[in-house]
């Protein structure tokens, strides 16, 4: 079997990495990654090889290269996971796919303002009206994917999926930057998910990276990129 | 069967209702199109009962509603085509989704200095390090997909796709903006993309849209938003 290497950014920090991680973590198959820290001089020395958009994370397997989260996701989706990490029922996994489509181009505000950063605790940011509507408008969408996905698990669609992928580092960020979860279905979703054995590693592997200087602790951290 | 129904924004203007349509329209499935006019008190009032998201393109399919064109894309694909609106070979679908998750979320200079038109004629725009970039990384990433999918037919990947869909309104906007284009697989994909049957349809749906008072016929017209 050809091997799979993951090329990924600071666990800390890339987002876009962690969802890729996630995915390929909950397939089950065996996986090799490499770690390129964000902004370094490694990253630009290395990243031309490896990564045809020169961003992380890239999935290789053997000869082949995937990049972009979202693509890469469905190509463990199908490569790795049997179909698994899409719901079986068909409207379920168009809701899903609708979600992770908007936060795959979308909630640009809510990027910009709160980077993901583990290390944060009670940080806070400024607020402005585009922030709060797509806080609003994740609150809305987690609710809804619960109503209709309840039955079938714990996760945003019952079951594990790309979905639940796509919104962790929002419900990192939420947490690092003391964002009020509305209680019942929203605050459950996010324990479930930050309490998940996979979420627990990459935290881990978070907190044993170097620290990078930060100059403000109040949060005025330049966002790092995606 | 569930009644089918995309609701789609001007054709003239909306690139991301073109993407959706020709999907649609290449999975042979009968549906019906609701078109509401960007910008108007028309959208402002209908759009609501419509979409989720407040933009166009929504999929109806019967009570099931899907949104953003990549979900809808892919939901036509599952639901309409069979998977015939992915190449069958997974590398040349890796390489796909690949290439239309770059479109979905990038590609930011392009779309805003050349907004889709179908209308302009040798449009001229002031160019840019990041538009010439873009442009550029477009051509890099056609000639790969058709060195790799050339045997196959054609599209982009051989056989039409998802991918097709995402790259049309490019076509288009090379068209309309004067872009010139590099003689062999690129400038043979765009002639084959403009010349097809569904394409030229649009296009004459968009030739017979009321047309919009434009400005500046130079080129200073709004981005018409997706």
């Amino acid at each position: 079997m050809a091997a799979i290497k993951l090329v990924i950014g600071n666990r800390n920090y890339s987002s876009w990495s962690l969802r890729a991680w996630l995915c390929l973590r909950k397939s089950g198959a065996a996986f090799t990654e490499e770690l390129l820290p964000l902004d370094t001089p490694e990253f630009a020395r290395r990243i031309g090889d490896l990564s045809p958009s020169r961003t992380v994370p890239v999935l290789w397997h053997g000869e082949r290269c995937v990049w972009d989260s979202l693509a890469i996701c469905e190509y463990i989706n199908e490569t790795f996971a049997d179909g698994q990490l899409w719901p079986r029922d068909a409207g379920l996994r168009a809701l899903g796919r609708s979600l992770v489509a908007e936060m795959h181009s979308g909630y640009g505000a809510l990027r910009a303002a709160m980077p993901m950063n583990f290390r944060a605790r009670q940080r806070r940011v400024p607020t402005s009206p585009a922030l709060e509507a797509d806080i609003a408008r994740i609150f809305q969408r987690w609710t809804l994917a619960r109503q209709q996905g309840a039955g079938e698990g714990p996760w945003l669609l019952g079951t594990f999926s790309i979905a639940d992928a796509f919104f962790a580092p929002v419900a990192v960020r939420f947490g690092g930057y003391g964002v009020a979860l509305p209680a019942g279905p929203v605050a459950d979703y996010v324990a479930h998910l930050r309490a998940d054995e996979a979420m627990q590693e990459w935290e881990r592997g978070a907190a044993a990276e170097s620290w990078i200087v930060e100059a403000d602790e109040a949060g005025e951290e330049t966002a790092a990129p995606e």
